[in-house]
């Protein structure tokens, strides 16, 4: 991978002549760059661990109210569907489309979502993020890669992840769609 | 879901003035549409079905034939990387964003890739396709949902499934990402 | 023309069973429509012609009013530059790129631009538009063609336009570019 | 002017370290940069001045093969209709969406297109392209701007011009809009 960094780095400085000549007009630009990815991706553990904070410090109230402002920044519900595949749901519910099947994959205690008992309040601790590749294509993005999670005890749960991400008229990045899933055991 | 089948009939009659009126000069479109991602994702689950086939008919030879060109028509290799997580790999070759990793899933008999044993020889006699929803932004399009496989005893194996298609300029449909997972068990 | 016409009626008709089939889960779509773009190259129409009508009935305080609105809510300059060429400015003031400059280009009355004398003012009363030919690439779109304005009297101006509309998060559309000249004369 | 190319360095230094970080995987990025775009511009002056070379070195044979090639490299005509208003055509053929129409603009001599003289057997020399602004959406870009086209007597020629350039799957950048028109004069 050594390769692909070191290109990077002279495309950063072939960039250097092509900025100085060419930006000196107004440029507004709607695609979505790797870096605004990047650090969608990395709110999107930060979150994680603060729902579960959230309910150590306030308990379920606290914890429905961090995860219901998560869902809503992090996810792009308002627009309509989203394309939602949890880790750990199960027919006939593995699809959460909608924001009330996501707030109870993340907090659980939803009587029309027997088998959910809050994903998010596991006592996460930490997010790390190891893409296995990028597609860039206008205002959307799609990854594709590792994310390893650890808990208070130190325990690493590691899933498969791909995550689309529109980013929005107000600069804004949400996720479209959110595929899940443990690693295949031989 | 009713509703949506009748909004959508709604939806093309309300259409057919637009097109009266609105369409008597040349459009040029890149969008992709509902149909076409849809017929996309119908050629894959023959083309997986096709390499079976070829299996029995031809032995591996014609298995690998047919392998190759299912992977250059349907999926977009050929224009980089695709962000590819078959169902059953496992690490650290879970991700096959190359050509070579793709043919190795499908067809297996690749020293380099010791755990696959040919995921499309498996006597694969039909697919069906269930989708939960689809994205669509110009000529890409992202889809989640069911996938389920039938082998020649009658066996069906459920996946959960994420595909982006891209509408290339020739108008073909490539797949660029591609997310499968075994479904959750309790 | 003809040709295209009927190839639209087809098209409707072929799109039927494709919408029978495909439509039973949830879509979401950000492109725009033909009939989307061809409804907001009459709404620009008829706000001239509302700009018009509300200075000759509230004077140029009514007028200033209208115009404001309809710069809002028309174009983009809400989410920055807008690149848009009037018909009639001149060096080196060619380009309104500011919400001032298209101001000053509808309603005249800025002593920043001494050449303008409000165009939206001159007693339009109808708007006809003529696409030579339309682009549609996910939620932007660009139209080239004719536009004819008449004036209370009967007189007709004929302009070249080029229009390009995007397709907001909110489904409403913007006007990101508008280049308009006078036809050359031999 | 001076702000945005002070913005642009303070940007290509603030993008250095998310390239460090973020770029240690493949990316695959459909979207069409402010370097490619200029780069496509300059190409465009330069062709239409190595048709007028071509005219005065080899005659109309040369001329015409010439043109022939830079309509198919630098416009979208292979890939449909091209939305071309050229800056001294007139009704009722002011649009060329065509490539016969673009071929009879550039060279003449065309009985189907009558008020054709070829505007690019004028003896052009140099091309300056001054943007008032960009727009980029995906592997779209929109530029309009200031071109002045210098002859071999140093008589220059100054036209208000609208550029749309699609970013093919091979990389290369095509006209897919132009609208070139002379500069009003009150």
């Amino acid at each position: 991978m050594k390769i692909h960094l070191f290109k990077s780095l002279i495309a950063a400085v072939l960039l250097i002549p092509a900025l100085l000549h060419a930006q000196e007009f107004p440029v507004i630009d709607y695609n979505v760059s790797v870096a605004e990815v990047v650090n969608a991706q990395k709110a999107w553990g930060k979150a994680l661990v603060a729902i579960s904070k959230a309910y150590e410090k306030g308990g379920r109230a606290e914890a429905e109210s961090k995860a219901r402002e998560v869902i809503n920044s992090a996810y792009a519900y308002d627009n309509g569907h989203v394309l939602f595949k949890p880790t750990l749901t199960v027919n006939p519910q593995t699809f959460r489309t909608t924001k009330e099947g996501a707030m109870a994959y993340f907090v659980g205690n939803n009587g029309a979502f027997p088998n959910d008992d809050g994903f998010a309040l596991k006592g996460w601790r930490s997010c790390e993020i190891e893409n296995a590749g990028m597609y860039i294509a206008g205002d959307l993005a799609i990854t594709m890669g590792k994310v390893r999670l650890t808990d208070k005890s130190g325990k690493v749960t590691e899933v498969d992840k791909t995550w689309a991400f529109k980013k929005r008229d107000d600069g804004k990045l949400r996720i479209v769609l959110h595929h899940s899933s443990l690693p295949h055991s031989l």
